[in-house]
């Protein structure tokens, strides 16, 4: 392995144990020594390894001493324990209370934790301006024309050379662009399921998704799902005879923030090519990644053509504009069909602008920017819950993206806590939310995508009051 | 009946007649004072009536002897006659022919009698660029955010208050934004059929719409249709056991460019409604009358809700903008719903650039202006096809939109035709394109939004040298 990989590799996993409790607050890690000798690498590396974990606010030295694991990094709060639901596919769709959380959106006075995108406040929107202006300047006709059907061929190339970071190795014509990533998903499950099939899926999971396989009549199974490491490998394996298609949101997915381990990553490709299940992989968080290194994609390890996986921009850089892509592998043609008699093209000028921005370096300037603001919103966050939350209160240990997953004791009813919380201006996204079983109510997600601020850590605060006042 | 509507309802008897070949070039009209006799109107109205039909070039005045029918109005090329299509529903989709002829958009080197949108050269692109900048600027945080779901809320007023000129009668809140029209028909499809169910259309049919109701996994059954009243009211009549939904492009459809009289609307409307047939109303072409007033809509009579009104800006104004809308009726719900999980939202600057448009009278002014641009071609297209085309050949008389159908005598094959034509660099769009069966294989459609010229009518003629070779 290229040993610039080879640090990265090393810290994740130290970081994992960190997450996980295995190292706990206050523990000193091994000396660089012990590491170099552990390890079989340099002092350099070792070093680096150090770094990274600094880096990323999971330990800190102490003159003399060492590195010590950070308190706020490894919570006292434990985490939550792998999901379990049911083994039957139902579809006791949480519609109302969906339809009650979203319509929240927007609303200036109130604390949205429950939103699932970045603030405004942490988006480049003056560039973003001046990105628009130049695309109808730029574009033939200033935009009125048709995009062409497979998309804007810029905005193609700049996706295709992102994808080295995480081991893709697209080309521009693998890939297609959509009205946003939504549309991207829609597209996909429309292009290789028909009503009636099954769909596996994780437990729990963004509404979005579990709303669009029941509109598209598809049975919805949702599989035990580990709060670090994603979808259970095994409980998968067991599914098999049952499924039809696989949709799985592998990096930093919404409520968990869990990721993937690569060996699972490729265990999941490998073991759907082998009995035909096409995957679709929503990669909307991939970018946000708290660690030094963009973590890999299940598209990194599919050789068949196998996994459709779609990403965008609405959830790193500009929800508005509906700009998003797939790569739908062998089912290419598939997929150009359905864009054109849904949709015939997207909408030029903010594809163009996206391209452009992509193009200059902003966009890595931005997201880089983004991910340190996020990262360090995840450490007040842990800070505030683990000061006012109630006793026996369970958090999730996001390793990139813009969701916490806080866990209560089971008196606590969330749907419940969302009511009262609003009469303080304060809107949840309760847990009933994100699955069509019976389970989760005593959970909640929090959006970290909001500019800190002592506003914030009050709101907080309060919330912690009405839950342990219930 | 109110006397401004009195006038035009005499006019567009008197054009019908003309258009039909009832009345035929050189005939004398009926003096001033014997309209006013006929029907029962003063002479402020009848001479309204014949300024009205001046207007609309099908009539000139000669001192001292009264008003003649125009020789360019009244083609001598005959009318083609009501298409006839199986009974049966079948689906031979012409996929390939359609690539072929759709990927043609875009090239410079071509000219495109193919394409079904008007030419860049005939839209505001320097207004248009400027309420792009504008949107970023007014739209809070620059047009990232979100979208609300039911789509702008300003766009959703200017459409309803434009729905008075068709009798609509619509508010704000009847409306759904979309991403264009194709959008609209897709979602509205998806809304109230699923696979396995039968949908009545005119045939010949635009492409898009056959390939949807294909891609959907509905039965097509086409039905007879007049080339300048529409569908066939008998033949939907019989249709109604078999068929689950139907979809009409009432004003102006491609290729045929015909415009159901009002009675016809309103039969369609009560015998779809007493059967509980949902109908789609694509209208997409309405704001493109020759004559002097918009022509209503089936929903100007749907008193249940039964009608899903869609629309768009795609052929008038900006077609890469992607923004269009539907009415949907009692179905309004299961609307937002479908906009909701296939696409959360839709583009937010292009709808508040295309609202500001409207609000600011603009797009009148561009309709008035591109309303008289294609009465000008379609005279100078008529003049052309009747003096270069082979004989034998049928011609439609649209009443407005983009297109003209040419119905050459059997021998000639316009697939064929096609593909000489592309070696002078002439692309048409073969008849074939237009339907599931094996008909209209001597028919094409001729788009007339582009801009006049001698170069055009030079093409027109090699076009017509080479139907004479075959």
């Amino acid at each position: 392995m290229h040993k610039d990989f080879l640090y990265s590799e090393i810290a994740n996993k130290i970081a994992f144990q960190i997450r996980n409790g295995v190292l706990k607050a206050g523990d000193r890690l091994p000396s660089v020594r012990i590491l170099c000798q552990e390890h079989g690498i340099s002092m350099n590396t070792a070093k680096r390894v150090f770094l990274e974990l600094e880096a990323q606010s999971l330990i800190n030295s102490k003159p003399q001493s060492g590195y010590f694991v950070n308190h706020l990094s490894s919570p006292k709060l434990p985490l939550p324990e792998t999901s379990r639901p049911l083994s039957m596919a139902n579809d006791h769709e949480p519609d109302e209370l969906i339809s009650k959380v979203y319509g929240n959106m927007g609303k200036d006075d109130l604390t949205l934790f429950s939103i699932g995108i970045p603030s405004g406040d942490l988006l480049p929107l003056a560039k973003l301006k001046k990105e628009i202006v130049q695309s109808t300047r730029r574009l033939r006709e200033g935009g009125t024309e048709y995009e062409s059907l497979q998309g804007n061929l810029r905005l193609r190339r700049m996706v295709a050379a992102r994808s080295l970071a995480w081991g893709g190795n697209l080309s521009e014509d693998d890939l297609i662009t959509t009205s946003g990533g939504m549309n991207a998903l829609s597209f996909s499950l429309m292009a290789i399921g028909k009503p009636g099939d099954t769909i596996a899926i994780e437990s729990p999971c963004y509404p979005g998704i579990l709303q669009l396989a029941i509109n598209l009549g598809f049975k919805v199974l949702e599989l035990p799902t580990h709060p670090t490491t994603g979808i259970e490998i095994d409980a998968l394996k067991q599914a098999i005879p049952k499924i039809n298609l696989c949709l799985l949101v592998p990096n930093f997915n919404t409520p968990l923030g869990s990721c993937m381990p690569d060996q699972h990553k490729q265990a999941v490709v490998t073991l759907l090519a082998k009995h035909g299940i096409p995957l679709i992989e929503d990669d909307v968080y991939g970018d946000l990644y708290f660690g030094s290194q963009r973590p890999k994609c299940c598209k990194s390890f599919d050789k068949e053509g196998n996994v459709l996986w779609c990403s965008s921009i609405s959830k790193t850089l500009a929800p508005g504009y509906r700009v998003g892509w797939i790569a739908p592998g062998k089912y290419k043609d598939q997929l150009l069909k359905l864009k054109l008699v849904h949709s015939i093209s997207s909408t030029s000028i903010v594809q163009e602008a996206v391209a452009n921005f992509l193009n200059t370096g902003r966009y890595e300037n931005h997201l880089r920017h983004l991910r340190g603001t996020l990262r360090d919103n995840y450490q007040h966050y842990i800070q505030a819950i683990t000061e006012y939350f109630p006793a026996g209160t369970k958090m999730s240990r996001p390793q990139g993206g813009l969701a916490l997953w806080v866990e209560f004791n089971k008196r606590i009813n969330t749907t419940a806590l969302y009511d009262l919380a609003m009469k303080q201006r304060i809107s949840i996204a309760p847990g009933r939310m994100f699955t069509l079983q019976n389970q989760f109510e005593n959970c909640m997600r929090l959006c970290i995508g909001l500019p800190w601020s002592q506003e914030l850590n009050f709101k907080l605060k309060q919330l912690g009051n009405l839950a342990k006042m219930m």
